[in-house]
């Protein structure tokens, strides 16, 4: 877990990671919108992409210039990042929210993300247990 | 959203945060467990307290101790904490977890977070849009 926060913790990592969840994918395009310093943004895409959470893909329009996409690990990170902003949307009621995330089909918001059981119940802190490995292999 | 990894995303913060979660109530526990300098325990403590996300609340046993407990808005953290645990369980593998967080009622582990529509349907990443203010409210 640590090391979870290793790569989503830090600042601006987590802030690049959003954007790219957003579409974002061109080093020019993060630099404009985040404002941080070149150096900096070039050793935190550096360390997603070491850690596979984003990849560097050639452009289709311009061979010269590449991409950063988002992995099948780095877009494994929705839920916890949907769950997060609704935390934040919820609790830190001083922070003007703008936006919102919703639903492409219905264009309604989202639901709270929920804890549910393998049966479908909603499970809240004292629902859970830890489970050792020797029980869960 | 970066106020809420000011407040979730530093090291010390996130792992006294975990520790909450399993129960953990008394400065010398999180003192022992996390191995950390008692000045900075003490310092992450009060911002937890000062975001609102522990509250301190005299020991039942000993008045002159203090318990640090969740708040309702700390337990608001457990779907985003337990969707950042999962992903790294998934993901991060070179990483020995030893247990798994499970149902209480079955002792079944719990399924993978998902995001949701109102109407239940499982959504990744595509079926999301922003939202507008004026839409939402």
């Amino acid at each position: 877990m640590p090391r979870v926060m290793a790569i989503v913790g830090e600042r601006w990592s987590f802030l690049i990671l959003r954007l790219a969840f957003s579409g974002i994918q061109h080093f020019e395009q993060f630099q404009a919108i985040l404002g941080i310093a070149r150096n900096i943004l070039s050793d935190r895409l550096g360390k997603l992409v070491e850690h596979g959470v984003l990849e560097r893909v050639p452009s289709r329009d311009d061979r010269r210039r590449v991409n950063y996409c988002l992995t099948e690990k780095g877009e494994a990170l929705l839920p916890a990042l949907i769950a997060l902003r609704q935390w934040g949307e919820r609790w830190e009621t001083d922070l003007a929210c703008k936006s919102t995330i919703g639903d492409k089909l219905t264009g309604q918001p989202l639901p709270p993300v929920v804890i549910r059981s393998i049966d479908g119940r909603a499970l809240g802190l004292n629902d859970l247990c830890w489970i050792e490995e020797e029980a869960v292999s």
